[in-house]
């Protein structure tokens, strides 16, 4: 390894594609646009907040995790041992608790062994994608903007996917039935969609109730699938928690991803997917769409982390399996910090202002994200100049849309912020603003 | 949820074909056998032994692992906090630690950059597969019979594989060669081949000195990348370490697979693969294959657990990032297995009664892996009958082989035994292959 001179390269363009697809930078973008600018104000990433977190309370949950399988279901030291030490059950070794966590919260009743526990929701993703599409004509519908990790793990597996534009209220359920019937006549295979139904990222947009039992509807009339991701549904800041697609679901046209990177810890990497769906095989033989998955998860992941596992359980264990009372601290906070942000906003571009200047935002209830339109176009090199000159990051949407759009807009994230960082941020971001020069849109 | 008569079902056939290969569900077998018979000595997953192992390690190797980083390396409570809780690098945070375990167990001397620390060994299959295989005719070559994970993470991503027979000192690198060359012949290009040098699971083949160079060789001649997996490489039996393929790499043709799943403890779930290819893409732009896998990691489980890697981390740090003598006793425990094991064979079965029966039985210098060839079809109807009548359980080699072959072969595992349950399970297999009926070969 030393005579590296005579080391053949690898070019680019030989490998897979997707390496060359904005997508799979956006994620690596997002996650390590911070780590370039430690002394900027970052708007940038949906990091939670660390709340009361202190590195001591990972022994604790083990330790709740531990003492709750000697105690309440009776194990032996060696039986917990084994359990956290070796090689497990594939889809992991919480449901129980997710389970019983997903009906205290959620109202979603299913039986543990439809619940799939993986290294994160976005393991889900990819289990979930892999699993439900076979061909070249079956389509991912995708309301867009979108998430990247789930156009990513497309882009991954070869699956082709279809954006449908979101309206005010998020996922548009005419426009999927559009879509869909659109797809059909060309030969394609529309198998299922992509929906954060509360407060998505990156737009900050939610589903009426009218618009959630409509899709529910038009799932059923076109034979989809829907891919339910609800990372940030406990954040409520204005109004009041509207139901998940799963627990509105009879039919079980629902896939439900969860994650407890945002109620829990992002650190442990434990996420899930609820996967009730009858499969039906040769001979008639049925199965759960969580154990197919299960055969998917053994050939990446084998099974999600026992110890990862172990403190979530704990943490599950300590609050009852009650998440949504015990992120009560962690929903204030985010609901005073879109608060701050919306006030700040409003302060340094009051209506005359921002009319003057070509800038509007929306106002989400809740979750993580706002965004913002502006007269120029928001890319990376602008967003390296407002880091660098101003001190401020953000996120470009054009990074959300996969078929072009969104050059003008960008993703404001106040979740892992203070009060006083929002304030500070928010100035920084309107000198930014006010100092680039307004570009007319490029026509066609 | 409840008007469940309502549900439409999924036809198996209509999810993704790597559902109805066997190899997928050959792993989940492995894993979940045991429990369907807990009564039965189990010859047959390739668990690790769990040693001195204790619940309260977890505990002291996150000690170890935060105390390393706030003396050695000076970092506030704050940054150790921020470091377990949040999302982190993609490509991992023990990098430095294990290219310094590597470089003291193994003299694989390599950046830490080119390292990319994975959710077990297995995300490291499939993100190094899907980076380097981009279309149809991209194949791979594995040694077979072959480890089911390779095989299996290639079936999910539709990625061919091209079996080359082994030899009694495992995979054979002029059958690499004429294999390769008949591939170009034909119209695809061989990518890559996947190889296990020590103690392969499942035959307990191992290399010579003389045919790792020769596979290095035939690589630089043929372009072909080397997959090199070494789970098992510390345990010696018999002979001496041979060196892995990757620290004799002049050429950086080695993309090392490596795991702590048998060397730390496979509950954390973290492996890695060593990837210092350098990737030359559109105007010159060089970067490391890792910081490629990186990209593609973002879209499968975005990070691995930063609480399993600080748990391995410690592991790493308490001792001294020399994991190999930190291993004694694993390897003095599976050499002395291994040796119960073959003494036992010998024993149920001297030379005149193999003969007479048909049994026989490779001798492997180390690992946790033998191969019995029996006169008999040995799949999971035997298996089943071997367990529920006898009390063993085994695995069935023909999983193993992606187009046929050892049906009348079987592998046991010893690792995860102790010596009276070898004396044990051997007796109850000796009793069950004698009261098998030999069956024909049946012929073409």
């Amino acid at each position: 390894m030393t005579d590296t001179a005579a080391s053949p390269t690898l070019a680019l363009q030989d490998l897979h594609s997707s390496l060359t697809d904005p997508v799979l930078d956006a994620m690596n973008f997002l996650n390590e646009v911070v780590a370039r600018f430690p002394e900027a104000l970052s708007f940038a990433p949906g990091r939670p907040s660390e709340g009361t977190f202190e590195t001591d309370d990972i022994a604790r949950h083990l330790r709740s995790y531990t003492d709750h399988l000697e105690q309440a279901r009776g194990w032996s030291k060696d039986q917990v041992r084994t359990h956290l030490f070796q090689y497990g059950r594939t889809n992991g070794i919480i449901h129980e608790l997710v389970a019983r966590t997903l009906a205290n919260d959620e109202r979603i009743h299913v039986p543990p062994e439809s619940i799939v526990v993986t290294t994160g929701c976005q393991e889900a993703m990819l289990l979930t994608l892999r699993a439900l599409f076979a061909g070249p004509e079956d389509t991912l519908l995708v309301s867009s903007p979108c998430y990247v990790g789930i156009t990513g793990a497309a882009r991954l597996l070869d699956i082709a996917t279809h954006p449908v534009p979101e309206n005010s209220d998020g996922p548009d359920p005419e426009a999927f039935l559009a879509a869909a019937r659109g797809l059909r006549r060309a030969g394609k295979r529309p198998r299922a969609v992509y929906v954060v139904p509360d407060f998505a990222n990156p737009s900050g947009t939610s589903m009426t109730m009218a618009a959630r039992e409509r899709l529910l509807q038009v799932a059923a009339e076109e034979d989809l699938l829907i891919l339910e991701d609800d990372p940030y549904g406990f954040f409520v800041r204005a109004g009041s928690n509207l139901p998940t697609l799963k627990s509105m679901d009879r039919e079980r046209r629902v896939l439900h991803l969860g994650s407890f990177a945002k109620t829990a810890m992002p650190g442990a990497r434990v996420g899930y997917v609820v996967a009730d769906q009858e499969v039906v095989g040769p001979g008639g033989r049925r199965s759960l769409l969580a154990d197919e998955l299960s055969k998917i998860k053994s050939m990446t992941t084998v099974n999600t982390s026992a110890i990862s596992q172990a403190v979530v359980g704990g943490l599950l264990v300590e609050c009852d399996c009650r998440l949504r009372e015990a992120n009560a601290g962690a929903v204030a906070h985010y609901a005073a910090n879109l608060t701050t942000l919306l006030g700040e906003l409003e302060r340094h571009f009051p209506e005359e202002r921002r009319r003057a200047l070509g800038v509007s935002w929306n106002e989400p209830t809740g979750g993580f994200f706002l965004v913002v339109d502006v007269p120029f176009v928001a890319d990376t090199k602008a967003l390296e100049h407002s880091a660098r000159a101003f001190g401020v990051l953000w996120t470009p949407m054009s990074d959300f849309y996969t078929e072009g759009g969104g050059e003008r807009r960008l993703r404001l994230s106040c979740s892992a912020l203070t009060a006083d960082q929002i304030v500070e941020g928010v100035q920084r971001l309107a000198r930014f603003i006010e100092s680039q020069p307004p570009e007319p849109p490029t026509g066609p």
